[in-house]
């Protein structure tokens, strides 16, 4: 490849912090990056070239996106699979990953079969459309259990765990009115239950596929170091690397990993999240064809970030080193009002002070309860243990408030 | 402080690839930048929030960019500084660094008489401002020295050496050409002439004023670790950090950038370019009142950028970690073209494929030559010795050309 000023125009669906974050990745790469986004100004905007403002689905938006760009991806799975086959083969633009793999992993249930099928380990599940088959799904599949809108949600939204019988009523209503495309009168189509793993702990890796063919035919992949991930309200609160599991469990997750990426199809990174059962086993909990939240901490904490990782595989560029540079840890800074407002976060004096210690602010105009507005990386020495690392990582996201 | 959307502004006269890198840095922190340049579409512009099309000290372009702003800076030592102050009282935006530094400093014979009086040590000089001037300063000095335009130079553009007497008259005549604000029938107080110091190497370091002041009532002062530089043409090559120098040389140099710091006024980053003597002696060679291609491996280098570091300093944060992550070495891509022409550089991709080297395009749409079209940095491994570094990013930088 060559490169040139202006360089090659990525254009993204989505302009919010993966967006933003792609952007900053992309400049020392003489990448330009083009966003679309429905909100004026998004987050990704000021660091971006430009920002085409329309709905992430709107026909004329994506192609004036694609007009723009030498190479179309998307951070965040609303974008429509269809519409971005139809746009990148009208302007013979190429788009990453494969909108076949977005229109496996938006509906879950169609995610979880297709790799089931591949052999991928996953936790026991069942199609459920009405309330009658979720009661009979949950005598196989035993209470609690997680209920599932098969398509558009995302940090928990969408998510509804069904504790006993007393509950499947009100749960199954509760997931028609979550899922897209169902209705209470017609709900086919829109659920899945899947039996509650009880994990040891929740791990992730961030895959990546990129653009170089090997001899035997596969396509070149990377994984970025396991991650441990801490959940609350089913919302990514922290990440630690390495995880606190055994080589072996790491070892484990890193194959299962690239299992699932044997599936995907196109280049790019994906946020592959596992669960760590009892006996040290590994089950896929969910995957997103996008940078991740799970991924943040490799902004600082590796060789190459998953945003520079993403921009290299979807400009066709040779995947960068995936080595971890030294333990960290990431702690998301999430809204902590109760009422949505203006955005105004005090604190931020003690991560700036902190040695190694950096802030990332994701330009957000609003805030309101558990909104990412930001995360705090914190960068360890090369033996340093990772549990006082978090603890002072949570200390000093715990420092920032939005309340004033 | 606050944090809130949209940031602090911050206004950077000049839209370079210091402007550049400086907006890469700041979008993290959650500051805007907005940059003013001659050249529209800039490096910096498509990375920053916008650019002010003007030349540097046109005072509508520099008024535009303070009303915008919430704090001012130049990445370039064509900023006016009556010009910077006036706009800075008018419209009650701090300026940083204080532009009293920017006179002293782009004046190179005040700069070093100031220097001097401060107790830093700096070669023997003389003001010269006729041809027999400089023939009678010689005499003292002796052969060769080298001849400077007091204002106006850099990348060895307004330097002359003068190897010989006969060389005298046309080295002048030279010298009155490249000076701004001269002329051959009124050359007065357009050169200095410095002894060519028999240096065993060159050596820079970069300092910082923060807004913090100590209970001595002295700035909060930082350096980042001392680096070696390699020049050639008196344009910088590579740099080499940790320097080749003895623990005893490098800690001196730290202390003279130190003293240096104590001359300069209001807060931000200053590349402290030095001479390392034979018998180990250290002499300032000259000051940027601003981050410095030296610099530029801290980026992937050091905990904190010196372009974090200016953005937090101007922007009265707390200043970060300077501390070195690992060896790091780096190469300029220079203009190897006979031609001002489109630029189009090729051989990246092995830049690409090496591990832990980073490219920084500066996405400038011509190339002449030697211009500063990008640079890539190698990082080592924490007990990695130098040369072979060196050796590699050489050969990375070798890689590349223009030339198609």
């Amino acid at each position: 490849m060559t490169l040139t000023s202006p360089g090659p125009t990525l254009g993204v669906v989505g302009g919010g912090q993966l967006g933003r974050m792609l952007a900053e990745a992309a400049a020392p790469l003489g990448v330009e990056v083009v966003v679309s986004d429905p909100t004026p100004d998004a987050p990704a905007a000021p660091v971006a070239r430009d920002q085409v403002v329309g709905d992430f689905d709107d026909p004329e938006t994506v192609r004036e996106l694609a007009e723009r760009a030498d190479f179309l991806t998307f951070e965040i799975e609303l974008a429509d699979p269809d519409l971005l086959e139809e746009v990148a083969a009208e302007t013979d633009t190429p788009v990453h990953p494969d909108p076949e793999t977005l229109r496996i992993i938006e509906d879950k249930l169609v995610q979880k079969r297709r790799l089931a099928e591949a052999g991928v380990p996953v936790p026991d599940f069942r199609e459920v459309n009405a309330a009658d088959e979720l009661r009979d799904a949950l005598e196989d599949l035993g209470y609690p259990a997680m209920l599932k809108a098969r398509k558009g949600g995302y940090d928990g939204r969408g998510n509804v765990p069904v504790e006993s019988p007393d509950e499947v009523e009100e749960a199954f209503a509760e997931i028609v009115d979550a899922a897209q495309g169902g209705s209470p009168e017609d709900p086919g189509g829109v659920a899945m239950v899947e039996e509650m793993v009880d994990f040891e702990r929740e791990l992730a890796v961030m895959g990546c596929l990129g653009s170089a063919v090997n001899e035997d035919r596969t396509h070149e992949r990377a994984t970025f170091p396991v991650t441990e991930t801490v959940h609350r309200e089913e919302i990514l609160r922290e990440t630690v690397s390495p995880a606190r599991a055994d080589d072996s469990v790491r070892e484990r997750a890193r194959n299962v990993a690239l299992d699932v990426l044997d599936v995907m199809e196109g280049r790019g990174v994906f946020g592959i999240e596992l669960f760590q059962g009892p006996d040290g086993e590994i089950l896929l909990n969910e995957i997103a064809p996008r940078p991740h939240n799970s991924g943040h901490w490799t902004i600082e904490g590796c060789h190459t970030s998953q945003f520079e990782q993403h921009v290299r595989a979807v400009t066709g560029r040779p995947l960068g080193d995936t080595g971890r540079r030294a333990p960290t840890v990431s702690a998301n800074v999430l809204g902590d009002v109760e009422e949505r407002g203006a955005a105004t976060l005090s604190g931020e004096d003690a991560v700036f002070e902190r040695s190694r210690a950096h802030l990332h602010w994701y330009g957000k105009k609003e805030v309101y309860r558990l909104r990412k507005m930001g995360h705090v990386t914190l960068v360890g020495t090369s033996d340093e243990r990772v549990e006082p690392l978090l603890a002072d990582v949570r200390e000093l996201r715990d420092g920032l408030t939005f309340r004033g």
